[in-house]
């Protein structure tokens, strides 16, 4: 049996890795890489300085697996449909690399930015590649490959230590979700709610100018940027601080908090 | 300066600890602990072996600190307002406690179990620590104590690695809330539901007898259990199996992701 393992990496700062992370990428034989064409030489290097620390001398091969793109067509009229069939086509391919990279009893790896679970799709294809050989059923377990997770720091969780504020409002809830969902976002929500995946910076169509926002970019990362207020005074600054940043190093990742200043009682 | 540092140390299992979280518990001098009187001798040692395992040699010195309770009362009157009232005790008592304990230029820490930021109280009374001796103002930062927050692994991070789940459906959003505010919680809100704190098992109460329930307790230590179902099939089985292990560790840590079966498409 082939083993795969996705491994949550944190956001940027090395420091993030947990024991169990390391030790993983420590047990690996091969390191996958779905070039998706979006990461940048940048973050590639963030990451094989991360496997290069923690296997000093005895790094795993890294093979990467050629990605194919979301059906723009099929996109637009069922997003979920798109993703869907997206995720068929990355997993036969997929199985076919390991298959032919991976030695039966061998370990391969995905290095996970942020925690496997938190918006990311290699959970959702090791699900399917589970499946594999056993009648493509992921509930069966019984197939050629086996799957594991490890958690990483997430986002949300690195924003709220950047600003060493608490995620939620006292004894109440707390809401995540992307940039894309956020126009149609109950209201209500917005009195704590964790933003990712939003290039738009979407919270100046939604926000109310008092609400708070905690935003934060590469976080951990040397390059850190942490910007605090409400949305009225600096929502553009933050809007152009993103724009900025994502010029000069070809990518960002960042995430932020709006939270009410009167958040009402329960949720 | 007096610094005061947080620090996730994750749900049980000593390899959930990051490169971050290990360097601090090294660098303390003091790990001050909040005695609740809710925590066993079994949560007191598995913290004590961390620190041990960590720091050998050179572990700091462990300052109990009794705590008060909140003024059940004014709970039932008005929660927040006795939260309030209980963390402004808590922050006077621990600011003799350190003036006392610390030398100048020392660092105290907190070992929190999971991630400080998640229904944790202990940022909460550092906001206010870093405000005494500045005016009381949290904003300041120009108080005697220094305040960091190092981010450890959630409980709903953990939860999704133990059964190698999303956190989310493809796109959508979650929600994270607690036992206490889930009857009131808008059942569309359940289709992807992460509940804390949860000692009464409400979602016998909320959730349709089709929901998805994953649920663990005691997430990466040797005693983990994991219960996966239908609210309907194994809804009895969480609560009894939940009630059963409390009994027999004394203590229990446990959350859980409610999933409806059919989601809609957008949140």
């Amino acid at each position: 049996m082939r083993s795969i393992v996705a491994i949550g990496i944190g956001t940027g700062n090395p420091e993030h890795l947990t024991g169990e992370a390391t030790a993983a990428m420590r047990s690996l034989d091969v390191v996958l890489v779905l070039d998706k064409g979006t990461e940048t030489a940048d973050m590639r290097d963030l990451r094989a300085r991360m496997l290069a620390t923690q296997c000093a001398g005895r790094e795993p091969r890294t093979v990467l697996v050629e990605d194919t793109k979301r059906d723009p067509e099929l996109a637009a009229r069922d997003y979920e449909a798109a993703v869907e069939e997206w995720h068929g086509r990355r997993v036969a391919a997929l199985s076919a690399v390991i298959r032919e990279e991976l030695p039966e009893g061998g370990t391969a790896g995905f290095l996970v930015w942020g925690d496997p679970s938190l918006y990311d799709s290699t959970l959702r294809m090791l699900e399917r590649l589970r499946g594999v050989g056993a009648g493509d059923s992921p509930e069966s377990g019984g197939g050629e490959f086996a799957v594991r997770s490890i958690a990483g720091i997430t986002a949300p969780s690195a924003l709220c230590a950047a600003f060493a504020i608490p995620a939620n409002a006292i004894g109440q809830a707390i809401h995540i979700t992307t940039g894309r969902n956020l126009p149609e976002t109950d209201p209500g929500l917005l009195r704590n709610c964790f933003v990712m995946l939003d290039g738009g910076c979407a919270f100046r169509k939604v926000a109310e100018p008092d609400t708070e926002i905690y935003w934060g970019a590469y976080l951990g990362d040397p390059r850190q940027i942490l910007i605090h207020g409400t949305v009225g005074e600096v929502g553009e600054e933050i809007a152009a601080a993103r724009a900025a940043a994502r010029a000069e190093n070809g990518w960002i990742m960042d995430t932020y908090l709006l939270r009410a200043a009167q958040p009402a009682s329960q949720t």
